[in-house]
C-alpha cells in the first residue's frame, strides 16, 4: 500500500486520491496553485487548485475527443482556436489534421505552460514548435472580444470549470464574439463537467450557449480520472448536420487526414455514438 | 467538508472516498465483509469486503446495462439465471419484461439479500415477491453444474471481480456448464471490471469464455462509482448476430416490453453503441 497520498478536492462529498512516488513541481502562480506529481499507476498528473487536470495515463480520452470529433464532424476546418489547454496535447491532436493551417492557442496562465513543457513533455511533444501554431499567454476572453468576425472554423474550450478563472469563459459575452468571429459552419466545444456529479453545470452553460447558436448539443467520453461516468463535452453550432453525420463519413474524412489508427480512444463509431446521450444526461439540454 | 470518509480499498495505488453520514449495518457473513453506510451524495451505499458494489444514486446505470442489453438483444428470452446480485436490482430488471416466465436468482450469500431487503430496498422494490422469481441461497457454480442442458435463454452474472468468492465464476468448468445449459440462441454477460484499471480481467476472462462459445465480445457502461472511465460487461453466445442489431429493431422491441421510456442511462441507442469499443478496450478481446 502507497505512504503517500494526493486527495482531489473538487467535491466536498466524495473524492479521489492517488498514490504517488514524488512531488515534481509545486508553483502558485498569478492565477491557482499548479502541482505536478509522479503517481503510482497514472503517471504524472497536474492538479490546479487541488483539481486533477490531466494525467500520462488517461490524457488521450479526454484530448482525443475534445480535438479530433470537432475537427472532423466539420471537414475542411482550417483555422482553429484552443482556449486554455496550457498542457498543450488539444494543439497537439489538432495539428495532427493536415488541414489545419493556423492553430491560436490562448492559454492565460504561462506557468501552466512552463511546467508542462518541464514536467509533461510527453503529452504537448513538439507540437510547440509548429510553424502553424501561435501560442499567447493571454486572457481567452479578451482575445475573442478582438478577433475579427468569421476568423476560425473551429473554438476548442479546454477551461476549468466555471469557477474561479475559467469562469468568464461561461458567460454571454464570450458566447456571443465566439459566434461573431465562427465562419459560416463554425462551431464550439467546451468541458461542461460530469453531468452525475454536476448537472448544473451542462445544464445551465447549455442554455448560455443556446442564445447565440441555433443549434446546441453535447457529446460525451469516459475520462477515467474525471470521475463520475461520463464527462460532457458541450457542442455550439451552426450546422445542425454536422453531428448527425454517418459513420462511413466520419471514417473516410479520418482516413483521408491520418488520424485513422492513431487513437486510442476516437474511433469513427465512438465519435458518432458520442452523441446519443443517456436519457439522464440529455434531459439536461435545451429543448 | 465532511467528517467521516469511507474509504475504498479496491487498489493499491488509487481509490475514492465517500462522505457518509451514518453506518447502517456491518456484518461478517460465511463469505465476506458487509457494510453500508448511508452517504452524503450517492445516497445508501453497500461494500463487500471494502469494494463499493453498489450506491441509490448510480445503480441505474449498470442494472439497466447488465438485464436490458441482453433481454432485447435475445429478444424472446423466457428463462433468465441470474448470479450474484443479491441486492435485487438485476431481478427487479429482468422482471420487468413481460416476455421472462422463470427468473432463477442464485446468491451465494444470504446475508447480502438480508441486509438489501432491509437497508436498501428502493433497489429490490417488490420484485422478491415475484411469482416468476425464484431466489435460491447457493453456490452458483453448482447451480449450473446441476441445471438441465438448454434450460435458459440468458445468463447474467453479477458478480464480484475474480478474485475471493467470485474467482470461480470465471472459470473453465462454470463457462462450460453454462455453454450446455443455455438453449440455441443462448447467451451469458458478465461484469468484467474497468479495463483502464485492471484490463487483465477482460483479457484473461474472455479468453476463456472463447474456448466455449463461438461467439465472444463485450460491452460497455460508464458506471459512476466503477471508476476508471469504461466498465466492460462480456458477452458470450451462440449468434453473433445479436450484438448487431439496428437501433430500430432495439426500440421495437423495447417498446413492446414496456422498457421504452422506463429507463435513465439504457436507450435504443445507448444499446447499440455500447458494443462499438474504443480501440483501448478492443485489442483485448481475443481476435
Amino acid at each position: 500500500m502507497t505512504d503517500m497520498w494526493v486527495n482531489e478536492t473538487l467535491y466536498p462529498f466524495w473524492g479521489q486520491r492517488f498514490g504517488v512516488t514524488r512531488e515534481l513541481a509545486r508553483a502558485k502562480s498569478a492565477f491557482q496553485d499548479i502541482a505536478i506529481f509522479e503517481s503510482e499507476f497514472h503517471g504524472r498528473v497536474m492538479l490546479l487548485d487541488g483539481i486533477v487536470q490531466i494525467t500520462e495515463r488517461d490524457e488521450f480520452v479526454y484530448q482525443e475527443m475534445l480535438a479530433h470529433v470537432p475537427l472532423l464532424a466539420h471537414g475542411d476546418a482550417k483555422s482553429v482556436l484552443i482556449i486554455g489547454a496550457g498542457d498543450g496535447g488539444v494543439l497537439r491532436r489538432v495539428l495532427m489534421h493536415p488541414g489545419v493551417t493556423k492553430a491560436v492557442m490562448v492559454e492565460i496562465d504561462g506557468e501552466v505552460i512552463r511546467l508542462s513543457k518541464e514536467f509533461l513533455p510527453n503529452i504537448g511533444g513538439d507540437t510547440w514548435t509548429d510553424p502553424r501554431a501561435d501560442v499567447i499567454v493571454g486572457d481567452g476572453i479578451d482575445y475573442v472580444r478582438k478577433a475579427p468576425d468569421a476568423s476560425f472554423d473551429v473554438i476548442i474550450v479546454d477551461s476549468t470549470d466555471p469557477i474561479g478563472v475559467g469562469e468568464v469563459l461561461f458567460t454571454d459575452d464570450f458566447y456571443s464574439n465566439c459566434a461573431r468571429i465562427l465562419t459560416g459552419r463554425g462551431l464550439i466545444v467546451n468541458q461542461c463537467g460530469v453531468p452525475f456529479m454536476q448537472a448544473d453545470e451542462l445544464r445551465e452553460t447549455s442554455a448560455r450557449r443556446r442564445k447565440f447558436f441555433p443549434h446546441v448539443t453535447a457529446y460525451v467520453a469516459a475520462v477515467p480520472t474525471y470521475v463520475g461516468g461520463y464527462m460532457t463535452l458541450g457542442w455550439a453550432g451552426k450546422d445542425p448536420s454536422l453531428t448527425t453525420l454517418p459513420v462511413a463519413t466520419i471514417a473516410e474524412r479520418a482516413q483521408a487526414a491520418g488520424i485513422a489508427g492513431t487513437t486510442e480512444y476516437w474511433s469513427p463509431q465512438v465519435h458518432v455514438a458520442a452523441f446519443w446521450l443517456p436519457p439522464y444526461i440529455a434531459r439536461h439540454l435545451p429543448g
